[in-house]
């Protein structure tokens, strides 16, 4: 009877659960599962969806942000090679980031007194805390986390030079809201407002899918920075799962130098990240990016 | 009207488009386009299909192969750290890899006197000739290869010792007509027939989506020569599109150190691979699957 139960349960379950995809140029990459939230704000249509194989997961824009058990392959590529790498490590930004992921990554590190987030969309930080809470976890308790609810295009126009040891920009694809964190006065504010010594790092698409666009932030990246340099990785969510980050720095290429006494602090809480990934991400670029970047 | 006429037609086509999806685990990979050929051989149902994104496509048993514009990422990985590193390079070996592009990869070099392919099911041939001719290319006009329409498992076992400088093992996944080209006695016969000096390399399935067989591969290489390195890489269309290929050899790691005049002999042609990207690839193992196998 227990047995009779359980399967009609099962059945019941199976028979709700549908395919979700996100699909990009003819391609689609689809996870079976529910869509358990789905809320349309000023900036855009936010989907929480409860996917068999990776936990619950979140969409915007019908485009697939994160999921719960295939985030770190994101999050450890965008914030160890410019928390290791960087100078000092007093005040941290983050901008975008609303699902806590990035956040938890950088306040593992004790060395980090303040860390500001920057987030234009309330309601993505309230679900993603609400549905997804071991993305953020302990960091959204954290006091040294400062969360302002603003568009970091005007909010960093009005920001103080030098003030920033790390920048850490985890934005969408170049379109909707996100479309200005490529653009290269935003990109020379985040210059401004970092020190000296410091790193700035964002997620810049995959060589594959975004071949142009990804070419197109490192370019404009080396124009801003004396050094910028892609890393690249998977994340099989995203469209055709090679993704890409890129960072960058004056004087010297800070963030291919990890600093030991970091590296011991978090290499063994991480699934991906380890100095030599991190060593051998830095030269996995494919011959045809690295043509076009020294044409 | 020709205006009319050309949006008809393209309404047309757009309708008779389907998506194709690989489905895995809860997790669908889909192109949109059309199925040109199908047909059930005694070993494996073979899918032609004409996509939108990366033209035509071969499935086998319902799960990806390869695609005409995204070939090379998964023929230039396997190929070049075997063919580059191994001492001498008269006698290669292909166990699979019927559609031709490892045979196209590895005939790019002047110095290969002879290459076996030995392939199962004629029908891959044929149908990768007729439908996917970029694919092998020149390599079928090509009098250094030699075409073996045999049970790969079979034929090494009469196999001469000590006869090739390379073996490349380029199958499907570990299920079907492929699975037991992941077994050790099949292994053990390669390093028989491999000579002193030489390289043996397999795809080695993803570090994600089917983590345990590619852990096994490794520890199981290890076991039969004194050498096995996992190299990573990107294959959107296989699950995760996170893929490995292991590269084994006794004595020394020979995979690790290419010969410079064969870099110099091939480097222009290739999209991905770079003495660079090699390098880099070899690195890139995530910490998880290097905690396995240091334990």
């Amino acid at each position: 009877m227990i047995i009779f139960e359980y399967k009609k349960m099962k059945q019941q379950t199976e028979k709700e659960l549908i395919w979700i995809y996100e699909s990009h140029n003819d391609v689609r990459y689809g996870l079976k599962g529910k869509l358990i939230k789905q809320e349309k704000t000023p900036f855009q249509e936010i989907k929480i969806i409860e996917s068999k194989r990776y936990g619950k997961g979140l969409l915007l824009d019908n485009a697939w942000m994160t999921t719960e058990k295939q985030e770190k392959q994101y999050h450890e590529c965008l914030v160890h090679p410019a928390i290791c790498g960087a100078k000092d490590l007093n005040k941290v930004l983050i901008i975008g980031g609303g699902d806590g992921g990035t956040a938890r990554e950088c306040l593992k590190y004790k060395q980090i007194k303040n860390l500001d987030m920057v987030e234009i969309d309330i309601r993505v930080i309230e679900l993603s805390k609400q549905y997804l809470p071991s993305l953020g976890d302990k960091a959204w308790n954290d006091s040294r986390l400062n969360i302002k609810i603003k568009n970091a295009i005007e909010w960093i126009k009005q920001a103080k030079n030098n003030y920033y040891d790390v920048i850490i920009v985890d934005g969408a694809d170049p379109k909707g809201p996100a479309k200005q964190l490529f653009d290269i006065n935003f990109l020379k504010d985040c210059k401004r407002v970092l020190k000296s010594g410091g790193i700035f790092a964002t997620q810049s698409e995959s060589p594959e899918s975004f071949r142009e666009i990804h070419i197109e932030i490192i370019q404009t990246l080396r124009k801003v920075f004396d050094y910028a340099d892609p890393l690249y990785g998977s994340v099989p969510i995203y469209p055709s799962g090679w993704w890409s980050w890129t960072f960058a720095s004056d004087e010297k290429p800070r963030y291919l130098s990890p600093k030991k006494e970091r590296v011991l602090e978090i290499s063994a809480q991480c699934e991906i990240w380890s100095t030599r990934w991190q060593q051998g991400a830095f030269n996995t670029i494919p011959a045809f990016i690295e043509r076009v970047l020294k044409s």
